[in-house]
């Protein structure tokens, strides 16, 4: 394989590979050819355009917009974040978008991508319906609903943002909801704890996220409790939208070593990396910022893509970092109208696109050709992940990952 | 018992006391005395003036200066908290100050005074010699350390500050010591954990605290998750050092509801409010403001005593409070060389003094003459506390605990 860092030797298996016939005869001194063709890490983006899209629930031309856009994260991506905004899912209560839902989530399935659902409790687009619910009421709606999404999609969607940003949950006073009024008489960590013992029971094998965009004191605090409270936390979700500007080499490293105390996977469930100008450092919630243009420049995607480059680095040389999902995929349609996306609202890819389709189908990605010994033996060393491997024009395919001792494939 | 405010009715107790001779006999219409001689509640101060002046280590001029300050401080107070940092308590290992500490607390609790002892882990002041250990050693002191103090003074000492500021613990910087070593290794919780478990085992009936000067989100969270890992915390302590100025009514009753919510009895452990200029806002550490003169002055004396009134009234009046401390009883010798004292540094009393002297032994004090009807039978009521009865020069006394129905006494 190609030289690399060794600051990624955590994401490098090894494997010794000896290839057999259909009677068990070793293919000796032969040629094969391996190639990668999916990674174990989860590079993955907001792709909420997928609904519509599988759906087919917009006219025609936009459906060809959307395929193109689609065709650009299945270039690059192997992970993908879908909507399940409790007010945008079930609108009118007792009529959930499970169908389409499960389209896309089977659709992007059936290409290789592994999907997240997000968020299952909520303070924000929450159904609007639970405001005329006693606290009671709307805990047990929250948790059926959950109960209910987790069941359902078990099997398609078996990762889940069960609770989103919890920290400011029962001080959030910008409106009221049913979200804020349960948190505020249960405490944060008995509402973590009940909604993460419903998804568990729901779907014992789920990976099952605590997200947050808060990444102060406050959140390890909070995870440390969660942790002693027995919650089962499968990863430390860390939102990352810097649309007031890159955190810097300094920054993304402490938070790292912060995070990584507790010895939990860390995803960075939501990153943004704008190729714009910069919001103004005194917007506190970053919803206040309305402004009618948002442009991307010429300029600023040459720094998205310097700071892309950078902080995917850093995060995928982490051993702890198991994810990364840059949020808005496109500038089309996303959140605030800031661009950004790695795509422009054209579909044309940024730089920040090119720099991470480098980085993921080449820089850190393994494809060589080797030979066998005279026993049929071949070591293989590369990022972990699925690999096919091709001799005599058979085809077969093996995994890496990380633990691999010998294999026998049988061509 | 004199009219008092609704707010104030969880003060208040009510008993039918019914009055007997030797003979059993009732001693009916009688005129009968009742005066108050301690609260429940704990109105307390720092009184570390205590130890030397009971070990008489300090000449005899300062022993007559300091009998004068104890007997002002007899005058309003019932609680006291006494200075067990381990770095003074045992300078060189193996070597605690135990004998001197016991004297003065044995010497408080004749005087009907309940003793705290502050703090049993903290980073600060913390003892030297742990930077030489490893951190399972340093736990293991720790721990040794808590378990000897809490056992050699149960019975003198039931309540303790366990452990001490653990928002910033772990991420302190200002020097290495050994506290900040096990707590960034073992995390908040944990070590609040052991250290609880700990004390607990030592004297399963004291009183044990988790005190902070943090009142952000962080101390909540941190309360919320020690509570959901099972730490016995009997009460919250919560640090008021107003160098800076006072809080106001708004911040000390928002800062009452967030902290209410656990449900856990509160104390006031460390309250500080000026007779002096008031330090710059933007000093974060209060230990960085060093100024070689800080004045107490006729104005901001009348300020202090205007605070310390409508603080006081505000935490007495809420249920969950059982306990205020003066941190500074006096001027002299007070942390920072702040004018932080209730009496200044000739002893002499500040308004502040009188104000509290006359809420704690006036306003909130109870003491009546009424008389017996023909069982015998008077009804009291009266601040939660302790009451000494007269009649016809019997003396008998009871307790007022709020869940009093009738008590017979003998006289």
């Amino acid at each position: 394989m190609q030289q690399v860092n060794d600051r990624l030797a955590h994401r490098i298996g090894k494997c010794v590979i000896r290839l057999v016939d259909g009677s068990g005869v070793a293919v000796a001194d032969q040629e094969v050819r391996i190639r990668q063709i999916n990674h174990s890490f989860l590079f993955g983006a907001g792709i909420f355009d997928v609904v519509p899209f599988v759906n087919q629930s917009v006219p025609q031309e936009k459906l060809t917009f959307l395929e193109e856009e689609i065709s650009r994260f299945l270039e690059v991506f192997n992970f993908a974040t879908l909507p399940f905004y409790w007010g945008r899912f079930e609108p009118e209560q007792g009529k959930p978008q499970t169908e389409a839902l499960s389209r896309a989530a089977e659709w992007l399935q059936q290409k290789g991508v592994i999907v997240k659902g997000h968020p299952l409790c909520w303070h924000t687009v929450t159904a609007p319906w639970l405001l005329d619910m006693s606290n009671e009421q709307i805990l047990r709606a929250q948790l059926s609903r959950i109960e209910r999404e987790v069941s359902n999609f078990e099997g398609v969607i078996d990762m889940w943002d069960v609770i989103n940003e919890v920290v400011i949950m029962p001080i959030f006073d910008k409106y009221d909801n049913g979200i804020t009024r349960i948190c505020k008489e249960l405490g944060r960590i008995e509402l973590i704890k009940q909604v993460f013992a419903v998804a568990k029971a729901a779907n014992p094998g789920a990976t099952l996220l605590l997200n947050d965009f808060n990444t102060t004191t406050n959140y390890e605090i909070l995870i440390d409790g969660c942790l002693h409270a027995g919650v089962p936390i499968d990863a430390i979700g860390i939102q990352s939208h810097q649309h007031q500007g890159y955190w810097g080499r300094e920054k993304v490293e402490e938070v790292l070593e912060r995070f990584s105390h507790f010895g939990v996977p860390i995803h960075f469930t939501e990153n943004t990396l704008t190729s714009g100008h910069l919001m103004p450092p005194e917007i506190e919630d970053l919803n206040d910022y309305q402004i009618a243009e948002w442009p991307s420049t010429p300029e600023y995607e040459e720094r998205q893509a310097r700071e892309v480059e950078e902080m995917y680095t850093i995060l995928f040389e982490h051993p702890q970092v198991q994810a990364i999902t840059s949020w808005s995929f496109s500038d089309h349609g996303a959140w605030l109208g800031a661009p950004a996306g790695l795509i422009r609202k054209d579909n044309g890819p940024k730089p920040s696109y090119d720099v991470l389709k480098r980085l993921i189908t080449k820089d850190w990605h393994t494809e060589c050709v080797m030979k066998t010994d005279g026993n049929g033996v071949a070591l293989v060393e590369g990022f972990l992940g699925d690999y096919e491997l091709v001799c005599q024009d058979k085809v077969s395919r093996f995994r890496l990952t990380g633990n691999d001792g010998q294999l026998d494939l049988v061509m």
